[in-house]
């Protein structure tokens, strides 16, 4: 007998719903925790912090970490409080980003730092911080705290990273992939695994998590940089050709950039440094990377580990568990279409 | 037989070299923790990272962690990882704060916001930040892990509660204790109270470390709030007026607000709210504190907290430590003049 293999693309139009059916019940305990703890007698806090998490995010963070209790079989509730804490390890650095990159629109809202300003984003993105240390102290798992804790050195490390790569046209696609390994993949892979250390099974169900979220974030970074090159605004509350103008180096560019001519490195190195960012010129990428293949190759590149993210949980039990979270991925490298 | 009374203000020049030379092999260990944590293969990390950490701090919180480790005689070594946590927890806040603030000079030096830009003060602080809970789970008590991530979240709560409180003339005392308790009192009385957990030591040994570091970290603040009002630039790495010209409402300004007439009411309220900022208007503050006694009365304050922290260690055996920590307070308390 063999398990059933599972091939990505099989399923026309993949969706998250079947994740987030199978998590419900779990996403309510876990939103009344999140509710519960940023609460404080400043007002601005709870206020800033609402704006953002009730603002129409996926959740998906805390959805992978129920999805991945589901399924192994956990059947406690240590991991409500858990997911609080890696949402708001999540919240804390969208609010430092968005003061980082100067953004106006997330998901389609005007961001905490335009309405309150840089110090006031700072500073609540640190108090949700150190709440999400304070809820996984209350769990009391220091295996966890060490996961987690080690997760957000990464993040922090991943974006200074990308800090001093912006601007720079000459990025490789190496370092893109580690930048993104620790911005992003680094909490996904971390969401899944402490499932497993709650649920107190092996190393090996714990790494084969950990492989998951991780391979999962890498693909879900790789289309959204995709998508910038690709969709019109209000596809993701986020306006096509966002990074462009911001000359954000993203594996479309990397791809572009190499495959050009001499003319075309040399628009690419204008746009990334700053010199070109109308609406001609993000017209002119467009056509750049479509006829170069490369968004086609970035999405190529995101099927690679949507794969690999599914073949990580290939060795637990088929059910409705994991039916989801291979259908979370394949959603995931289809959304660019 | 009584207990030793000590009185504030007996001796002549109260100093920090006894607290200094108390700790001093301590001192080296903690150092060579905080060198070797603050590294990263991000280059821009520990550059930006140094420069505030080997810029001339005087590595309060963590000497006050050394110093109650002895007072209580604890001979292991786990307080100098600990102590490590604790002034990474401070320097991420450093960083943040003159970000928040767009300071331009600490300790005498140009602030890392000024030298990198606020993405990478931001950035490197909530690395430094997540290295201090790393710190903490390597030593793996949960009780410090609870302590100060407690202590992280009320200092955020207490910078967020003084940017909604900036620029408002009309904050009273209690708002105003309230902020500088939670800012800077609160990492203060946990950098003293993990010594006794570690030693394993009674609640009330460590209520009472607590109490001597929240009653020091108040009468500092108070103190570094009216030498604003008194000192020439250089005295402590800040310059004269600096609080003024940013509006920031302090107890001088509050008790000179308070026992002024109208004229000089309107007076500080035009300050406060940013129309008064040249040096005749820092002039004509100064006159003002002066002629209603509002520095030397928050000076008067600084020692009422100054007699409290002795008074909370006054169960502890007499030695060197003890006499140290003393010292200490009085040194605080006696900065200003």
């Amino acid at each position: 007998m063999t398990a059933t293999i599972h091939r990505l693309g099989s399923r026309p139009q993949p969706s998250l719903d079947p994740m987030v059916r199978l998590v419900t019940g779990d996403m309510n305990s876990v939103n009344a925790v999140i509710l519960d703890r940023m609460q404080s007698e400043i007002p601005l806090i709870p206020e800033l912090a609402g704006h953002l998490i009730a603002g129409g995010g996926k959740r998906m963070r805390p959805m992978l970490t129920l999805a991945s209790a589901r399924l192994i079989g956990y059947t406690g509730n240590r991991h409500h409080r858990l997911a609080a804490a890696v949402e708001f390890i999540h919240t804390a650095t969208l609010l430092h980003d968005d003061v980082v990159d100067g953004s106006d629109l997330r998901r389609g809202k005007r961001t905490a730092n335009i309405i309150w300003g840089n110090p006031a984003s700072v500073l609540v993105g640190d108090f949700l911080f150190s709440r999400s240390f304070e809820l996984m102290v209350e769990d009391g798992s220091l295996k966890v705290l060490k996961i987690l804790s080690n997760a957000s050195a990464v993040i922090a490390e991943g974006e200074v990273n990308q800090l001093t790569a912006a601007r720079r046209v000459d990025l490789g696609e190496d370092r893109y992939l580690d930048i993104i390994g620790a911005k992003t993949a680094a909490l996904f892979a971390a969401a899944c695994r402490i499932s497993a250390v709650v649920a107190e099974r092996s190393d090996r169900d714990e790494m084969a998590l950990d492989a998951y979220g991780r391979n999962l974030g890498i693909a879900f970074q790789l289309v959204d940089d995709a998508i910038d090159y690709v969709s019109d605004a209000g596809t993701m509350g986020k306006d096509a050709g966002d990074d462009f103008r911001e000359g954000k180096m993203t594996l479309p560019v990397i791809l572009a950039h190499a495959r050009g001519d001499a003319e075309d490195r040399k628009f690419w190195k204008d746009a990334i440094e700053g010199r070109r960012d109308s609406d001609e010129d993000f017209a002119h990428a467009i056509d750049l990377v479509r006829r170069t293949r490369a968004v086609d190759d970035t999405i190529a590149r995101a099927r690679h580990y949507g794969r690999r993210a599914i073949d990580a949980i290939a060795g637990f039990a088929d059910g409705q568990a994991k039916d989801a979270m291979i259908e979370a991925v394949e959603f995931a490298v289809a959304r660019a279409y």
